[in-house]
């Protein structure tokens, strides 16, 4: 497979902006800069042209050189790698400023080998993806798309476990940067005052009795304003700026979910689904509600019990039977 | 994707071979069959030499004509489709004569579309696969390679009934037709007189609450002789014919395989895994012996007690704890 690498800096801009970075704010002359890197003044304009076009603010200083400004806040991949503490996942990033669905890459690059941790972001999806089939709304410049490629030595049952520690790690990261109270709604969103502002897709790969691979793909709306959504979606869907009335730097939010999505995943594979079954079942909005579940098979009801350790939602119907629900979409009521 | 049709008959050598098939034994005249085609007598030679590549036999009557003596028992489409009475499996048909893995194509024609039921059959495969990413031995001319696209409307946890479902159906049809006493290693093997004469490997590809869909892939060894074999699998494979010294027709024993796999599986979509379970457990060699399993945990081992309703094998350990196992290479050890 060949992987467009436009976006990706070539190890001459990267040095070129490791050696900017480190002096931030002040001016460099262009012969410093030629002589440090050892190649010419020009090669050194063209690559301070393809910073800036990255989006790095770059200021030329009236002939006495270049004066490093800052970052851009977009997730490429230089950028997220920047002090990531990360054991797994982000050892490979992938940026493109725009995609098709940062899933459908990230499945074509574990069949073709990617390593575990392997992570493809994107600026804006022009067809992002939700589960069942739906979409996500993905436009440019203010929110986080990004899917991670997992090779868990699980069976494939435990997909659903999966994705339910991936909504408890988000669910936790999110929660606590934003001060907000942020629930995950069985099995896949996370809610906030009543709105989506986050959800997960996951896409496997297996045999029968291994998992090949696993992409979680990820959405969440961070800066996006109520303008941005499409009118239909405005009252079902929020984001972080909506919610705080701040804006957010995607960037360091970003690094903040790898970072915990990497610890959570090694817990995970060592110790387990229980914990963060309990996390799941803290942060529910479901449980202890009144709910509708439209499944593959017909549609239910009854009261949300429980969540299994196989990551099913427990339903108590009001005929007292209690079903396990593996699949299916859930409507809460509202409480009377 | 592009699917090289090469082996698949044009609708003028299929119309030819349909008229020549109800002129069995007879000779037929070049000028009536063009009268009746429609076609030049050259059109009519040139189908006739397409079918004879293909391996049918007819025979040059001295300038009196045609006759057809007898179609290859080669699994060609138009061979395994004649009379095949299915409802979904075998809808459509693609043969090839050589291929690296039926799985393989069939996975790329399953993330491409192809309807459910699509067969792939192979005279030979170069990379034929087997479970855990072992090899599947498939020398040409002899024996069964196919690969059956389904997609069920299942979560993901449904992959090991489906792959016992399978195993119980192709086990009843290789009994039954062969009159052989042959048994079902748990979870995808079937194995006679201590050997593996068939093996199932399945593939699937998900979200976390539904399958997109999921390929079956069988081998079954037919005819092959015992050096037909390599000698490492001398001692652990068979065939039917070494079992039974009969020679096996391919073609109608693989349209007996998908006949009962159409109705098995449309069984199991309605009424779920419950008799398959009951099934297997009867024709299961693993049941009641003492085992050791391989697992990508580690290993244990104990008394095989039964099968799950989830298609995990059950297992009493010597320190009398039961556990459930879903994935494994199982050893049936010696009785004492």
């Amino acid at each position: 497979m060949s992987i467009n690498q436009s976006d990706a800096l070539d190890s001459g801009a990267a040095d070129l902006l490791a050696l900017m970075r480190s002096e931030t704010g002040r001016v460099v002359s262009g012969a410093s800069l030629s002589r440090e890197l050892g190649v010419s003044r020009t090669a050194v304009w063209k690559r301070v042209n393809r910073l800036r076009a990255l989006g790095y603010r770059i200021e030329s200083a009236q002939s006495a050189g270049y004066r490093f400004v800052g970052a851009p806040d977009t997730p490429l991949a230089q950028e997220v790698q920047l002090d990531l503490a990360t054991e797994v996942i982000g050892r490979e990033v992938c940026y493109r400023p725009s995609i098709d669905s940062t899933n459908v890459l990230a499945v074509e690059m574990a069949r073709n080998g990617a390593a575990e941790g392997t992570v493809i972001v994107a600026d804006t999806q022009s067809r992002g993806r939700g589960r069942l089939g739906r979409s996500w709304v993905s436009p440019p410049g203010c929110n986080l798309y990004f899917s991670v490629v997992l090779r868990p030595s699980m069976v494939p049952a435990a997909i659903p476990q999966i994705t339910l520690m991936t909504a408890v790690s988000l669910c936790g990261v999110l929660s606590e940067a934003a001060a907000l109270p942020i629930r995950i709604k069985w099995p896949n969103d996370l809610w906030v005052g009543g709105r989506k502002v986050a959800g997960i897709l996951t896409e496997m790969s297996s045999e029968m009795d291994r998992i090949r691979h696993v992409v979680v793909g990820i959405g969440v709306n961070v800066n996006v304003a109520g303008d941005g959504l499409p009118e239909d979606l405005q009252r079902t869907a929020t984001s972080l700026t909506l919610e705080t009335g701040t804006h957010w730097q995607r960037v360091s939010l970003f690094r903040g979910l790898l970072q915990a999505l990497d610890r959570d995943y090694a817990s995970f594979c060592q110790a387990g689904f229980a914990p963060f079954r309990s996390r799941f079942i803290e942060r529910s909005m479901t449980l202890g509600r009144r709910i509708r579940v439209q499944m593959p098979e017909g549609e239910t009801g009854g009261l949300a019990l429980d969540i299994t350790e196989q990551g099913a939602l427990r339903i108590r119907r009001d005929d007292g039977s209690v079903v396990d629900v593996l699949s299916g979409d859930v409507t809460v009521l509202p409480e009377i």
